[in-house]
């Protein structure tokens, strides 16, 4: 499945070594100890400053309300939520697509120029149809042996260009992988 | 699980950006075309310089043997397989242990002092068990989708503290771990 598209999509997320992007119960506690030991915000705001669109699935749009119903990191965004269960009235500061084709035909309609596809399944599906232009991976060091994955199957192998990799201060490493189209 | 133990134990291992060390069937064609396009052989010789013993299971040990029975790469090297399977006097150049406790008693008879683990059921034995010092982990700039994992499921996270980081060419990076003892 390929989707012609006139917007780039980017991935900006925190990984443990062993590839989680969160615990079971969607625990972040590993990630954000680690993160406030680090040099800054390891590049998020120079990031969300380049974006006018996130996407994400329901799990991570709970994971943002589980912060405060006021506490709304988005604005002056527009947000999808790719969602099978969440009502499309749901939250009136985010629209709500049932599929992937639908969502994408809904950024072209708005004329989204720069969309980052946040939280495991929505990587994982962007991937798949062929919609990532780039990751930005952080890397934190510890193994957490289980949890949600930020990578899952696909049909073929995806190679990537390396853009650049460094070490960010209290452990953590930071790689821009881009994805040929 | 803990072992008292006098030998250092080293992962020196390489994975898909997505976390794996071989695809479903073993194939590694992702991680040799990859490593043939970097600088030099990405520190190995000298790794494998520094260790006395190779620790391996079964899939990694019948990996070995594909390459030709007469192309024997540990030459000079104590290698323990750790298999429920294989028979006791499968190989002669291999000595075969039933449990991870009697694989470390073995060891320390021998007198071991620098342990290669290798392969992921291995790693992630010896994680389990407390039983590895340091990590060296090669990432390829590739997605397979599938396959078999580096790290597996734990008890408990297992802090790192990140030694070096470096972009080795070709779109791989190669990072140094040690795990608190």
């Amino acid at each position: 499945m390929s989707f012609p598209r006139s917007f780039t999509a980017h991935v900006f997320i925190g990984v443990s070594l062993d590839g989680f992007i969160a615990r079971p119960d969607g625990g972040l506690d590993w990630l954000t100890e680690r993160g406030e030991a680090a040099e800054g915000d390891l590049g998020y705001q120079e990031f969300a400053d380049g974006v006018d669109t996130v996407v994400m699935g329901r799990a991570t749009y709970e994971k943002a309300l589980s912060f405060g119903r006021d506490v709304w990191p988005y604005d002056g965004k527009h947000v999808a939520v790719l969602s099978t269960r969440l009502p499309a009235d749901a939250d009136p500061r985010v629209t709500v697509h049932r599929s992937l084709e639908e969502l994408v035909e809904d950024l072209e309609k708005r004329g989204a120029e720069s969309v980052y596809a946040d939280g495991g399944q929505v990587v994982q599906s962007f991937l798949r149809a062929g919609l990532i232009d780039d990751l930005t991976i952080t890397t934190v060091p510890v193994l957490i042996g289980r949890g949600f994955r930020l990578f899952g199957d696909l049909d073929a192998d995806i190679p990537l260009t390396l853009r650049s990799t460094a070490d960010m201060g209290a452990g953590i490493t930071q790689s821009v992988y881009e994805v040929a189209r």
